[in-house]
């Protein structure tokens, strides 16, 4: 059984850490020694005691280690892998980033990827992950890292600013949502019941969050004319506003009905592949109003809700069923068992642009198929989307590459420049600058 | 003295004709044959006898001679030049351009470029350009084209589809305007007589009405770090909404004080080079309330004013010191000369874009320097503008490609997608789409 | 079990037809009907007869059909998979490729891909390659249609030029004896049996023949380090002339000690993955004179041996073993079971550049890794050999180009353009021509 | 008058200087401080005792001065402009550049841009023009910097390499000598006397030495359909071996007829625009023998004429008429002039690409027009030639590339990666590695 050190930076982060921690238990192959690293200690501390709670409650208890270090330098050290999902910034901040811009009347459902919030969280986000990249570039040059963070373009794209021969991915579940409400189609329209959602081959191309299908086939059958038909069909796109009042009475933030996507594949000729909640915060006319995101079914998460939810996750006692491993649908364990060389893997991630996607620059982080295989990651060239799709990311694409050379050189001024043309900011030129300020502020608290 | 055909394609257009030949007569090296057509035949007979007029008031009745055709095949045949000056539509049509947006709270200034408003003019116009284009090709295709109408890029693009050959430029004096500007700061800074504007050397690049200067000489001295600085200073930013109304007392909308430009240059790196009631329309910031362009001192044109103005100059009567011909600031003569070989001239220039603008693809129509001498015109390259300033420009020119490419395949549903996206068009997706059947319908307004 | 209609082009080649037919009698997936169409009918038939007793020898005749059509398009229609493997122009037609420029001092190892030869070879088989592709459109538009011809690039290229939507690969083996060699160097350095060629995962880049290695991985370990150490040993370079003088005495013509694909990752740094005999063709320094080659430890095939051998393909009886099926190197049938959904395949193959090659333009085909998988081929980025390397595929891809145009256009005055530069023919300008005259009237030699 | 300090690096050059000096005579605008530098102080000095002279003799004295410095540091300190005229090593240097090759059977006309001579001859001249960037990066980083040396694109380059905002070109006249040949044939065609070369107005792509005319004007006529039938005729190319034996038996060796630029434009499309000593240089086809440069009139000079005209050139004593300032057709004076705001230049020049040529990567130094005017020098985009000019001319670039890079990190290796590749040198690899280490002594010669 092959051996390996596997830091988490972040590693007192709860739900997903503790997901991983069972997904990895399900394996046989690799012997793990689980490195956590936090800026909370005693969050990190927890984890370990989750973990090996879990190792024992599936009888793994020799296969794995699970221990926490003092230093980000400790965890890295010797690293074969290295996985990160971080909050930048206190719960507070994340008021700056959602209520601010709410007072300015720009709506944000999410605010951790684009629009005000999302670059503000950039500001705050990536300062970090540059001293990531260079740790890492110090302690552990050869590790394969995979991120979970968000603003998940820019974070990826901060390491390889910061140590550019890095081997680094972006990891996101997003697309695997449409993935799998086009099984969905697939059950009904062929009378099957669902597949499962990786018998959908998609060709996936985009930026993280703006992401789109343009090929999608069933056992070698091209669905698209059939999703396309759908699109068009004006009974595809009902109002929803009663069902989204409900999603809200029952705290359910986190869904959608993919209108907005298939409302791209109508428009501008290729599905979306991210939840709604995030495709709409990249053009500027789903979130003009409150009552457009109802209308089509998806809501905006109120701050509110996500401080009650972080306390919920921080104090949330794991026992007895919660302890036992199941598959996931995350593919965290997928894509390490195949850099070990254990399978191969055909997957969308978030990589450096090589060519795999021709209408924008080298070196962009993009969103688009990988096939991974042991110890190797190559970019699969995505099929071009229609040009309307193309300017869309390209305009999303230029904007992020604006902030993170600001961010990178410390100017906020050129922070500014990409605030003030996101298409998010429908504000006159100088109420844009108060908000800015402002948040700007808000993003600086500190415990 | 070399005699050449001149086809004037809108020839019954009355301030720039009229100018224009007056212009011409002031010069001693060319015989000009006039040939004009318009679809209003009368218009262009006006035009005829106030032509003949001009000649003799100016003791030029040899040197030229002017007359109507009743076709445009007719008008082109065997010119060396031609010259359109067209309006798109009726009047009417321009109350769709310019009020329907307003109901839905979308500002223009302007409207016959960008935006709501200028989507639908190119909506009309382009098919017009596409016949143009395939009757040079067919009468006159080692003709010279000059391109006076808006929008400027797609008129001139449309062209160039239509006749890939063809030697077509389009010519705009909004650049002339900020040259001026910077000139009378020269005059302020040294305390000199403000110099001529083709004084100030510039480097010019974009696409028309969103232009930038990069770069701005004055006897070799490069004014540029003067111009940031002033654009720098809260105090060039006063509270102009009292000059602003009496601006609109006076009816004096075509004004301006160059504000927005200059806030370019702070905010983004390159001063605009146009007309600060054009620069708005490409950003969402300046037209965000009716408040924010009178801060600024500019106006929005209202459609009453348009209408009113156009009864005027159809009613105009030219006699006496109006026949007098004296130098103006356009160019058109100058670009004549030149091309005759009798000059030569460094200037502005809408044309094919073969490298001249590193940050746009091929083939777009761009707003650069060109040299023209006898029989030729050359592509200047352009500085490169800051990274942000070139994410504007190529937002832009990538929707016109859209708009162009649906125009010219009759894809209404394409041209949607660029409204959609349109800067200007802060509008729920169905809102936006009500807005554009809305429009569409007003366009076709025929007499 | 699947069935399907493959249609062979040249069904009437013996070596690779034959193969061919055994290596699909492996597989217990699909029904096949193969249909053959050759323009010498009789050697199809001959080749039915062979495969029906091939079926039957490995008790498989319920599962395959085999006939011969009069006209390429009853082959092709409703074909699902169409395989071309043609000898373009009469075996005389060789004489002039491989002979003429030897009396000009021009010497050829191969002389079917690149120079002189590889030139007139095209000017032969793309008009036919053009008719193919037309063929295909009209019969079988949604085939996968594999190329075995050489001019590998050309012929593929041709097809696309004809109909670009074609779904066209080209496969070659030549990489995969690259692939062995280094599989025998894993053997020696770690003391193990020499693994297959499949686990020694290659990074290709290039076109046809003149393909490098950029990374070599054995069980996730980097071999590059090493074969660049042996590159670098002078010991690595014997003189070798007693060996092919051998090779030459025993009519060994098509082997060869990959003495040149090192001495390229020695000066050029990147390792060259095809046939020494391949290699060579391509720069000017191999072939200057007779004795080099023999001193790299590879020949030149002589026109008589390739006279005498295509006699004895022809004539050659297949009975007992040689009509038993046992897997081949070759991966024609995991190609058809990976597009047929049966399994997936990460191979070297030849297609359009969408991106996968970062060095040359958009639609050249070239040769790099694909994922083959249900009804999918999907392009995986290359990484970038040194800029050098880079500078040789370009040079060839942009003198290809010009050969695809000028025939395509047929115009030989272009042809004779890319001849004259061509790496192998280092001739006054008149002499170049007087040779490519001569070359012109034998390669137009028929029945 | 505008007065300006003018270091000329390589002051003690004997005939460019003096020529120089006269040119500068000839205008009242400019009051010129020379400031001398060279190695060999004394010939610097003898420039100084001529050049007072000249002022003397053509009444200036109180126009100019003129002063030798002991350092570069000194003579660049200040100064306005700088004019670099350098000989890379001593003279024995070009025995190994020009009769090593000869002994290994490749022959050169020049040797001193491409080919083995003009790889070494960049290889010692190339860590000079870093040092000289690196102290106009210090000394004068806003001067104007004119280079003559050869090899020209690759000195040129060596600047900007060494300081990357350097305001430097690089002049060549070869370009003009092609431009006269035009300017003779018009005298013929439209039976007039020779215009001057100015008055023909053409367009130049490439870069220096193997640069190409793709269109030609006299007085707004397109004559390249004139010069392309000329290029066919036969006739045009008469066996010209008698009179290039005159030449050779006169000592004229630097004389042409300008076959070998038509000869590019008969098999190319494209006018060769420099000397056919020159652009022979760059194609395998018209340096394989003795015999083809004498058939197409031009002849290859011999290093003992080369060495003899050496001495002369210092032996050389200027008095009476050599001293009387007469116009040359050099051009160094009108862009000083240009440069300076007293006119305006639309010349050839060497300059990095900005766009100006589309078919190379930005950076490159490239040859084509460029306008000259007040402490400006702006690109003009060149129009595309041909595929296969574009394909020779992007080879020579590359292996440029390669070479600067080389150079750069002082990695011979990769400099016999160029010298291996560049198209005179076919030889086998092992002797053309022999020629190059050889070779690599010979061009370390010092006194």
């Amino acid at each position: 059984m092959k051996e390996i050190k596997l830091a988490i930076i972040g590693g007192g982060s709860r739900l997903w850490a503790i997901q991983f921690l069972k997904d990895v238990t399900l394996q046989d192959k690799l012997k793990v020694n689980f490195s956590l690293y936090d800026i909370e200690k005693q969050a990190a501390l927890n984890n370990v005691a989750v973990g090996n709670e879990i190792f024992k409650a599936n009888n793994k208890e020799g296969q794995f280690t699970i221990s926490v270090e003092d230093t980000l330098e400790d965890s890295l050290k010797g690293a074969d892998f290295v996985i990160i999902t971080i909050e930048p910034g206190i719960m507070d901040c994340r008021y700056g980033d959602l209520v601010l811009p709410d007072q300015y009347g720009i709506l944000q459902t999410v605010g951790d990827t684009t629009g005000p919030g999302g670059i503000m969280r950039a500001r705050r986000a990536l300062p970090i992950f540059f001293e990531f990249g260079k740790a890492i570039e110090k302690c552990c040059p050869n590790a394969w890292v995979i991120n979970y963070t968000n603003p998940m373009t820019l974070c990826t794209a901060a390491l390889y600013k910061a140590f550019p021969q890095i081997k680094a991915l972006g990891c996101c579940h997003e697309v695997f949502h449409v993935q799998e409400y086009i099984a969905s189609l697939v059950g009904e329209w062929f009378n099957i019941p669902q597949p499962d959602r990786r018998e959908i081959k998609i060709d996936v191309t985009g930026i993280n969050h703006v992401t789109f299908i343009t090929k999608a086939l069933y056992k070698g059958e091209d669905l698209m004319p059939r999703i396309k038909q759908l699109s068009l069909d004006p009974a595809s796109y009902p109002d929803l506003t009663e069902y989204s009042k409900d999603l809200i009475a029952n705290e359910k933030y986190f869904t959608c009905q993919h209108k907005v996507a298939l409302s791209f594949l109508r428009d501008y000729g290729a599905l979306g592949a991210a939840g709604d909640r995030h495709l709409a915060e990249f053009v500027p006319f789903y979130l003009q109003d409150e009552e457009t995101p109802l209308r089509y079914g998806f809501t905006r998460t109120p701050y509110e809700f996500r401080v009650k939810r972080d306390i919920e996750k921080k104090q949330r006692v794991y026992k007895g069923e919660d302890l036992i491993a199941k598959p996931s649908d995350e593919e965290g364990l997928d894509i390490l068992l195949s850099l070990m060389g254990e399978r191969t893997l055909r997957t969308n991630i978030n990589r450096p642009n090589l060519g795999q996607i021709s209408y924008l620059p080298k070196g962009r982080i993009v969103e688009s198929n990988g096939f991974i295989s042991e110890n190797s990651i190559e970019a699969i060239v995505s099929q071009d989307p229609p040009v309307g799709v193309q300017n869309l990311v390209r305009r999303i694409s230029d904007e992020q590459e604006v902030i993170l050379n600001a961010i990178w050189d410390g100017d906020d001024e050129r922070l500014f420049e990409a605030f003030l043309t996101d298409p998010l900011v429908n504000l006159p030129r100088d109420k844009a600058r108060e908000l800015f300020d402002k948040m700007m502020i808000a993003s600086e608290l500190k415990y």
